[in-house]
This record gives structure tokens, C-alpha cells and sequence, in this order.
């Protein structure tokens, strides 16, 4: 931590500095430049993350050198870490092919969506069964008979299953029916689920806010981390933009700009990132080339129909068309999708 | 809703258009431009609010006329509302005016603060319990301890208290406690929590989420007054900016225009929308002159001790300073500080 | 100038950074922490500024702690400044109350509203010669025609007048005819019309751009003072935002900021910061609150007859009575909005 | 273009209404909904442009159905164009592969990174020789000194340059000396410029704004092809972000969109986008995989002792093995690069 002091500081304001960075037992080291002086705080910064520094009279800035984050750090954990999905492995050379409705709807559109998707060479079926609209007067999701009629897809097709969990009372019933557990961009700073995703056995793939930096983004999938649950799988989903002809604004740039921060997996998701079906495969291509561990797509037989988000999804045909052009760019960089376990774990 | 179909839209198309508006009962009003085909659709627009018209084939872009939101607009209720917090009125005319520390702290300091915050004419104290962090490492907040802390202070000031609740599996302990629950910006789009506090009695104070439109603010209000509390006071506090010498943009101009598109008081918070004690007082008297019908300002009788927010706190004789300057700012635009309840409801 | 070096930097790259520094002539300090080394540079930052030191091998990150802007920092003038346009003062206690159509249209117009708006109290008349619009097919303003009438005006009724200056070429021919040179927000980054601005001897309005920090602003300031031009007006007129309800976002905070860091005016442009003149009479007191140096306001006539921006003007009774306002709030102040010339310097 | 009416608009405000439009020639259609009232405008949208229609009482919203720009539309010219750069193809499956350092310097330095950059198949050289530089007391660039090296570099490898004209007074001088114009981010909507470089025969680089939507920077496209200049690329280079850690927010999906809606190659540019050589090749490969036409990429031999952008250049051996990728990467999806001209055009 560097502490930079204002250039109209007294003695006794730095002689204070100096007490309270000893009183945390910490050692310090002050550099007297011509137009500021400076301290250096030698020791452990974590020590220091709940100690308002910045109030004490003096203080211009007080400046961290040290991530915040720590098991999500690469420094921690060197090795890219790879997640397993009851069978299914993201990150490190394998890639998750994540893909299905926005919402669970009726059992043959599941069946059916499956059974297309799961052909074109997805490894991981999503559908929503809880909802967070936007508005209270839309459709909520079907609930508990959503899940289990998400899990009676991905038992038919042994085809592992992720939805979303938007409720802290809600993470075991879930975890019950689901093989990874979502938590959505708007629940990001949930820290009251946060905390209960991370005390679940769960793998959980967790959508960046809108707002999130990356440290944000990071900070979160700690709060899980530091539960115990290790498997975290980071999405990067679009930030808010100024631009109205796009849903959001891709930042594409997380991707490896993430993987060298933390070692955690991270995979894009064109489909909420633009909300365009015509930008969807250009972006989802993109996301590979820049190193994403795998690609998140929403998929509609009849998008007209869809119980939400219809106008973003593609269509069976054309998730197929991309996928073979994904795979077709997975080997060009030496990657592999991960093939659907035989039994699931 | 009006639906403007692509260019190179078929006869097939419009066909299949306006046969999906009349099996929602509906009317429609078709018009054929010289370069593109318009149609208008004819009755309840909330109909249409689950139905992905933008899905069909051959349309181009669906326009709603209407907001989204009902309960919290303007046209369904064109008077100003006033929002009564155990005595203390907020909204058309009377000011609250909620200070307090970032966190629940010790007792003597809570007791200080209060008493002074007291006299410089506050009428809502606040304090958190239970704080989102962006840590896991840092305070959490002292939770129950803190709630009756809380209370204890109310109760000796006659002065009303407002804390956070983050976790729908609190909202019963927080509402036994609290006479206002706040609902945080990184929770504005939790929406398992909006429908908890909307089931409760208390009023609640919704702040603005960093990347939240003003039409997402309202349909976030909308969600709690469809549960049947009606009591929803809105909260200013800075949107993410690209400009690093603020925490956020402090978005004033959502006070005059939140005030024409709804009936629901709203106030600003300079603190969170800035983070500097350089900049609050200045920010204070803009959200007044605005017309915010009230400002939350956070104060600590000692910043370098805080557990949490030290920088961003005014210390008790700044805040006195500006009480001060916005009762006379009120009083130039005929509002008044609503007095202590004599006893609290 | 503060370097931090990599976490696994070797002695023979923290060798080379401290012989670069020393061949710039400074002198350094090294700090060995528990995580990172730090060398802190003593001595003249200046030099440094062209240098790149963040590309020298083995440094993570560098950090300047004195503001690169010098004529325009406070620092270096403790003193607010007053900016005299014609005998019309702006700064420390002296409002500028700019109000006028966008663009220069017909003479009488021209006349009405000028009238009008010296009635009601505004000190300068703005009007638009040459129109930066973002389409080429609209209407590019009268040229050297408007210069011309706007002078006329100006003679007529005694009132300064503020135009924009679009090109650098032009300056010569636009500083003959105004009393203040405008520099609009697309061009705010158009450093040599900035010199050009620089070197003449008119006072000039400087804009902020949609996507300009304070810093930004600051530098682009310090472009025109360092040739020699100290008669800067700096204005706030909102940056881009993410919320299509209005134009722009208005920062009004960007007022405190500009006051602490620097000695120069600042006013306020609600007319362009929102779009709507709904929004502009609360802005325009929000700014003053803030503490602003002037008020900057579009008015016309017939805003569905204006030539440029018509929705978001003003009519002439609404700036009377917004202007009512104006004074009210400044005399709370204690500020005075500077009279008319007897005679134009 | 779709004209919203107010809910409490009156009869004589839509007669109003009907009229203007029937002043200009055009032909409306009226359709009274339950809840509003919208009038359709059948005719040439391009007669609206410069009417305020919005600022008519009881307008409520003015909603344009076709997009501003004609000669940039994909609707005005369906096959995407191919620019020719001096013998150098781009667009339409040409790659144009752009790279140099920053700043022309000094002579051997420039022979020596071209050469390397033409090796690696680099078929555009870059350099600036008028630099804008927030501060006014960086390098400036060495006017037209750097011109004359430029062009001499050019002459030596057989190998078109590209360079920034910052004012329009030098727009004839840069024509002369360089292949291509460079129009910056900060100059995107420098209409003096871009109407003087329209005027020139040069290929022009259209670099997007900051803060530009797409309409922005199609529209500025449209001020240099109105003059008769139909040979611009543009360039997506980062847009203003909130997060620290990048320069700027790389947004790639604007290179869909921008195929979507126009014939005009489009390119991008990840070192400006992010300014970190660590993220730049993930972010050019991930341009290309999104179907851009070619990646803009600074290299320097000795990126500490560059004049200016030294920390986001990349080495001479980083931009070879990228550009074999970038190579690799092109073939799978069908484009070549440019070969360079035999001899220049």
C-alpha cells in the first residue's frame, strides 16, 4: 500500500500516519519527494483493507499494490484451474459449449431444443426455471417444475444442466435438480447468495454485473472461493454501453485480460452481451479467438413463442452452423470440447 | 406498441403480424410508408408485454408508448405521494433529511453522532447492520447486535432509523426493528428481496443500482408496490462514471425527471454519488435545488475509525455547516424539514 | 512520480530503472516491501512526462502525484479568476448568464430574442454561426452572415456576444466579430484549434467533451493558456450517459471538482446536458447550487421553427422566469450577476 | 418517421401537426390508439431532418424509421466495397494489415521497424508525424520532417503509408507526402476536417470517437463521402469504459454491426483499444474472428525510449508471431491479405 500524503501536510499529520501503520503492526518507509511526500507500508496489505487510511487528515490517496482478491488470484494459483460439470470440463484446453432456451418452457420444445443442440456438439444445457424480469407483470419462470423438468432433459440426453438461482432460500432445492448453479449478472453483488452458492458442492457459473470491473467481478467469485466452493466459472455477458443498438457493450477484452489475473475459467455470452441474433455467431467467434473457455448461447425452436428474451435467441439451425465454425476454431488453437461424460457424475 | 417491419418484408409476413396482435384481442392500424411499413397496435399495451413481437420474422424494431411501470407513474396517480416514516414525512413538500454513519458501530459513538446529527435538524438516522461489501474479508456488519443498537438510539431521539436489508430472509428481523428498510444500489434488481419488502409494512428506500436506467429504478419500484406497499421513497446515488476522481456520476437530473414520470418522492445521496467530503455539501444543495425532497448524507464523528465508508463521511460540524445551508435553500423553495413525531407511530 | 515494480523484477531491471531516472537528472528511492518494490522519484515530474517509463522492463505500473496541468491548477493560482468579456465579468462571485438560440437565424429574430433575454437579465448573447452538426445534409449555420447580425446585436443592445469557433482557420474572422470564442464539445480534443484559440485575444468558452475527465478538460485548458489566452471559461454540458431519456448525463459535480482543482470559471449548460426543456430550470439551479460561475441556456421563439436543436430551447418567458429564479438563488450565495457594460470595452 | 402525440395532446395540435407536415410535401397517416395517438410520415424522410418536429406542442416523441446516412448504407451500395490504399486492398476478404510505432522518430529507427513489420507481412505502414498529445508540453510529432521520412519508407519497402492529419490547413500537405489519411478518435467529429479531407483523392482512415454510437461514426463517414470522397475505412479503436485496468473498452461487436448497416470496410485496432501489449494479440485475433478487414497494431523496437504510446506497442518478434496467427486465422475463414503493390500506385 502507498500512501501519498497532501502537499500542505504537517509533521505531527505524518507522525500519525506512521503510528497507526505501526499500531497494525506493519512497517513503514517514508520518501520525501520536492513537491510530495510519500509513505510505503512494508507488510501485509490485507491488514490493511478495513482501515480507512484515506480519512486520516494528510492523506491524498492512498493507492494498493496488491490485488484485493487472493484464491481467485493467479499469483495464488498458478496453473489454470479446470472445472468439472458432472463430467463436463471448462477451462484450461477445454471448452463449454453452453446452450438452450432463456426460460424452461413446455416439455417436448425442452426435448426437442435439447436433442438439436446436444447434436450440433453442446456439452451443457441451460434453461431458466426462476426468472429475474425486469418487469413484476412478466412470466416468472415455471419454478421448482422447471428444474425438474431440466433434469429429466439432461438425464435423458446425459447431458449436464445449469440454471439460475436468484434467492439464498432457494440454492439447495436447486442444487438438488442442477448440475451448476447461475448466478445472474443482476445478482452479482448478492452477497447473501454469494455466500450460500459458495457453501453449496455445486460448480457455479458467475455472470459479470453490468457495472462490474473486472477487481468487482473477482472480488465476487472470492466471496464464493472463500466459502469452499472452488469451482467457479466467470461469464462475461456485456457492460452497460451508451450505444441503443445493442443490447450491452461486449467487452471482449475480459477475457484475457481475466485469465491473466485469476486462474479461474471464464466463457462469453454473445447472446445477453448483444441481444442480436445477427451479431451473436461474429461475437461468439470472437470470444474464442481471444482464449474464452467456452461460449454461452441462447437457442429457440420458435423465438416468436419464447417465454422471454425470444428476439435474441438462435435458432436450431443456426447454433448448429456456428458450432461446427466454433469447433472448426477451437482446433485451430489447439482446444477441444469437452465430450458429454458416458454416465453422469 | 407500434411495430416497424423490415424492408424487405413479405405480404406472408404482415399477414402473420397482425394474426398474432389479433389472437391477443387486440386491433391494429397498418401503414405503408414509402420505405417502410408501420403498424399500430390498438389497446392494452401490458398485453403485449410478455409477447417477443420483435421475434417474428419480417419486424425490424417494437416501440412501446407506454411505460412499463403503472402503480409508480405519474398518469395513475398525478399528485405527488408522501411517504410517512413513523411520524416523519418525506415527499410534496416535506424534506427528510437521514444522516448517520456507514455502519452500526459501537454504542457511545452511535449515541453521539445521533444526539449531534439530532440537533443540526436530521429527522431519520441511518446505520447499517448489515453491510454489502465488496470483500468477504472485510466488515460485514454487526447484524442482529446492530439492529437493536439501532433501536435503542430511535427510541432515546424520537428519531426514526433507516438500515439496509440485503437477504429476503431478514426482511421480518430488519422490519421488527427499522422504521424505513433500505433496499442498496447492488440489490436494486434483487428481485426475490423487492417482493419480501414489498409484503412488508415498512417503507422502503430504494436506491439506484450504477448502471440503472430510470425505467428500470421504476419498474424496480413497480415491483415492490405490486405487493401492496406503497410506501417507496427513491434514492439518487451515482452512476458508474468513467472519470476516476469520483466513486460515481452523480446523476441530478434524475431528481426532475423521475418527479414527471412518477409520483414517488426521491432523494439524493452525495455521499455514495461522490465519495469526497470535498464535494458532498456542493452536491447536497444541487440535489435540493433540483427539487430532491431529500438528502442522505453519511457522518462519523471519527472517519479514520470508521468500519466502513470512513473517506466518504462528513464530520458532525461539516454536516451542521450544510444543514444549515439546506434549511435555507428549503425554505427559498417553500419545503420544510419535517419535525420529529412527538412520539413515534 | 511514483514506479512499481513487478512482483518478480530482477536486480538487473531495477538497476536500469534507476539509471533512466537518473540520467533525466532526478533523483530515487527505493522502497523494498514484503510483496512489491516501489521507487519513488524526487525532483521535477515535468521531465518525466514524455517519458515512458511504464514500458521499461520489469515496472508494473507508474503513478504521477502531481496533476499534469500547471497554469490551470489551483496550485499555481490560489485565487479564483475572473474572466472579463467585454465588461461583463465571470468568476469569483460574478455570474455569466449566457442565454440565446442555437444558431444565428433571421435578423428579426435575432432581435426579439435578444431583447427578450436582456430583460430578463442574461449578460451575454449566444448564437451559433458555424454549426458543427452531426449530419452533413443539416443546416451548417449563416457563416460569416451570422457573425455579422450577431454583432449587430450585440451593438444594439450593449450585450457581449459568444459564438463557436469550429475551425482554426477561422478564428481570426470570428474574433473580429465576437466578444468570446466558443469551443464546442466535439472539438474540445482539437488541439490546434486550441493553439489557434490560444493565440488570439478573445476570452474563451471552453466545452466539455462527451467523454472528457476532468483531467481532459484541465489539459485542454492548459492548451490555450499556454499560448499565452488566461481568459478561459471552462463549462459542464453533460457527457454521455447510458440512459436514452436525455441527451447527456449532467455531471454536476464536475463543478466542486473543477473549483478544488483549479482556478479557473466553471459554468453550466443544462440546455445541452439534458435535451429537454423539462429538465433545463432544475439543472440550471442544480448548477448554481453546485456553485457554478454562469449559467449557459438556448431560448428561441418558436423552437419548432429553430434552425438547430429547437426542442431543447427555452421560451422566452420560461428563461424570464427561470432567470427569477436564478438571481433569487444567487443573492443566497452571495453572488452577483454582472451588470451590462455601460459601454462595450 | 413516426410521430408520438401526448396523451393530453388536442385536436388543434394534431390539425397543427398534420399541417407542417403537409408544408413540406409529405403525406401523413393518423392512428388513434387507446392510450395515444401517432401520426406515420409517408414520403422522403431526408425533407425531416432539419425540422424540429419535436418541439411542436403535443409531440411527444419523434421516432425515425430509415437511418440518416445514405451514401455510407448498406441499403445505398449492397456489396461491400473493397479501398485501395496505393495498391493495397481492403475490405470484401482483403486483409489490410497495419503497423508501425506511434510517432515517426528518428530515421534509422523507422527503416529498421518497417523492414521488420514488412517481413512479418505488414502491407500498411503507419507513423505519426503531427501528433495529438493531451498535454501541450508532450512531443508533438515532427511535422513535416516525419512526412518526408514517411514517404521515404514507403519508397524503400514498396510499402503504402498511413498518417494523421490533424487540421485541416494540412490536409493538401499530407496528401502528398502519405497513401492514406488518418482521421483520429479525438477529430472524428472535426467536421472542418473531414469535409477537407473528403475534398482529397487520399484513402481516408476514419478512427471512431470515444464516446461515438455507431450512428455517430457513420454520419461522420457520410460528411467525407458527401464531398465525393468514397474511400474510407473505418476503425473501431476502444470507447470510453469504466473499468481502469484497459485504456479503453474494446467493442467488438461493432464490427458486425457496422457490416450490417454499411458497405465500408471496417478494421480495428486493439492497441489503442486496450493499451496493454498483454492484451493486444487475444484482442486482434478476436477483431478478425469477428469479420474485421484488417487490425491496426503499433510496434516499436524499444518501447521505453519511444516518443509517445511506448507502453502499448508491440515488439517486433510479438507482432511477427501474432501476424502469423492473424495469417492462420485469415485462411480459415476465407480472407487474404493484401500482397504489397509490385510497384506503387
Amino acid at each position: 500500500m502507498i500512501v501519498i500524503l497532501q502537499s500542505n501536510v504537517t509533521e505531527e499529520q505524518i507522525d500519525h500516519v506512521l503510528q497507526r501503520i505501526e499500531a497494525l503492526g506493519l512497517q513503514h518507509h517514508l520518501s520525501r519527494g520536492t513537491f510530495r511526500t510519500i509513505v510505503g507500508i512494508i507488510g501485509d496489505e490485507e491488514k490493511l483493507q478495513s482501515e480507512p487510511l484515506h480519512a486520516i487528515p494528510g492523506v491524498a490517496q492512498v493507492i494498493p499494490v496488491l490485488p484485493p482478491y487472493k484464491l481467485a488470484s493467479r499469483e495464488a494459483h498458478p496453473e489454470p484451474s479446470i472445472v468439472d460439470v458432472s463430467g463436463v470440463k471448462i477451462g484450461n484446453g477445454h471448452l463449454g459449449m453452453i446452450a438452450g432456451p432463456c426460460s424452461v418452457e413446455d416439455r417436448d420444445r425442452m426435448f426437442r431444443i435439447a436433442e438439436s443442440v446436444c447434436e450440433s456438439g453442446a456439452n451443457l444445457f441451460r434453461g431458466g426455471a426462476y426468472k429475474p424480469r425486469t418487469s413484476p407483470y412478466a412470466f416468472q419462470g415455471l419454478g421448482e417444475a422447471g428444474l425438474k423438468l431440466l433434469r429429466e432433459v439432461g438425464d435423458k440426453f446425459n447431458l449436464p444442466v445449469v440454471t439460475e438461482v436468484t434467492d439464498p432460500r432457494l440454492v439447495e432445492l436447486v442444487s438438488e435438480h442442477a448440475d451448476m448453479l447461475q448466478v445472474g449478472a443482476r445478482n452479482m453483488q448478492n452477497f447473501a447468495l454469494l455466500t450460500e452458492v459458495g457453501k453449496s458442492q455445486r460448480p457455479v457459473l458467475l455472470k459479470r454485473g453490468m457495472s462490474a470491473t473486472i477487481n468487482d467481478l473477482l472480488m465476487c467469485a472470492e466471496y464464493i472461493l472463500s466459502q469452499g466452493n472452488m469451482n467457479v466459472v466467470l461469464c462475461e455477458r456485456g457492460v452497460k454501453g451508451f450505444d441503443s443498438l445493442t443490447r450491452n457493450l461486449f467487452d471482449v477484452a475480459a477475457v484475457p485480460l481475466i485469465h491473466n489475473l485469476s486462474h479461474l475459467p471464464v466463457i462469453v455470452d454473445p447472446s445477453h452481451a448483444t441481444g442480436r441474433p445477427d451479431l451473436i455467431p461474429s461475437c461468439a467467434l470472437a470470444g474464442l479467438a481471444a482464449g474464452a473457455d467456452g461460449v454461452h448461447i441462447e437457442v429457440h425452436d420458435c423465438p416468436e413463442e419464447a417465454k422471454s428474451d425470444g428476439p435474441q435467441a438462435l435458432l436450431p439451425d443456426q447454433y448448429r452452423q456456428l458450432a461446427d465454425q466454433m469447433k472448426e476454431l477451437a482446433k485451430l488453437f489447439g482446444k477441444t470440447v469437452s465430450p458429454l461424460p458416458e454416465k453422469m457424475a
